[in-house]
């Protein structure tokens, strides 16, 4: 089984829409706020991955909406690679407020060179993924 | 065949992230723009909805994200309601820059009540369902 | 003197914008963020503050930013009520990152009915600037 | 008198917060979008100041909130730059809904190199600041 990171934050009151709850799109930064903290554990900041001149950029998400989140609640993500393929990764991650499960998504994501084409994964994505993926698809 | 919905639009500076793209989070609200464009242009205003005490919210969303989106390109993105439950809408958008595929999505709409339950749709969501899908599902 | 409430979190990464640093923005949802924590503290929750059908509205802004902000910063804010009016609040917030101030602001927010129209403070905001306030101003 | 630049767009549904106007903050939002179709008008790219390794940043604002905004709201901004010095300029900014004045604000914004140090203007804002300010500021 690929390792599974967990980070925990708070819904901020700014985050809510007119009809006074999370936004669906503010999901997705919340899922994107995990895999920067997966990354960060892993020791491969932003300033690495510009200096690579090699980004991860979403290709693909599934997303379900189980629950509605509101203003103080306490939620923790789940991130998984799930696999790993020449120049992506398929992530699985899920949102939990005190063990509920409020969202659960499944993203592809691929590295792009400066000119928006996927590329072979940098050596630090590629460790990354060596360690996580059992999974390793062709 | 459905109805198709178009707007235009331009994407804005503060829109981008610190890769200097359009993050993939603003890609859905974009399409939330475009489908409130589409409930406006039936007459279906935030006001009303307020009144009705019944909201729809997003259940589930898979979207593709093809091409990078950069400050001040020029969007036109695509709304067709593809088929009707009795609390849910399913609907296909699709972003285009200059007639280029930018993103496709397919998303589903619940109608709750006040305390996030599934309700059927009112009176006025039924009417454009009526109107426009003649995919009816049971 | 007047209490200073304060509130820690963490800058996240999808805040940032394409310079790499924190949005000016944004600086402004984490200074509305510590006020919600302010009123939450004193027991006013957005759902009173529906019922109260009176609204707290920002009227002004006065805002320096002194250093700039990167994921994953640790900041503390301090809020304070520097003065209460008829219908308004003057309050004072700074924004610390390891004791260093990265931005001061001083604002004006106006209690408005449902039409937009400056009301009296609901009493909840009254006594919250009774114990707060020994600069009352006429 | 200096020049006065326009723009025009519309506010968005995903801009409302949960009291159902236009947050404060979107406000600055707004105004850095007018600041972006300024410089782009004088043919002053996101490419073009990232290659100078020099970048406007803002260190101050004073902004007033006269009305709030709605979604639809079709809105103008007037952008204007007051005066310039050696590495900063001062910047007034005005936002109308159809000819009423919502929102006035003056903004400081300083150019800072790699390191975030104030620098002298990049020759080209410094041909903007010639054409534009007859305020030369000391």
């Amino acid at each position: 089984m690929s390792k599974i990171y967990k980070c925990s934050f708070e819904v901020r009151g700014y985050e809510l829409d007119s009809f006074g709850h999370v936004n669906n799109a503010v999901y997705l930064r919340y899922l994107e706020h995990a895999r920067w903290k997966m990354l960060e554990e892993e020791g491969i900041t932003l300033k690495k991955i510009r200096a690579s001149k090699r980004w991860p950029v979403i290709s693909r998400v599934e997303i379900s909406y189980k629950r509605p989140l509101f203003m103080g609640d306490a939620i923790e993500i789940e991130t998984r690679i799930v696999s790993h393929q020449k120049a992506s990764f398929t992530i699985e991650q899920r949102i939990f407020r005190q063990g509920t499960l409020v969202s659960d998504a499944k993203l592809k994501s691929v590295v792009v060179d400066e000119t928006g084409r996927p590329v072979g994964l940098p050596e630090e994505f590629l460790q990354l993924g060596r360690q996580l993926g059992n999974h390793h698809e062709h």
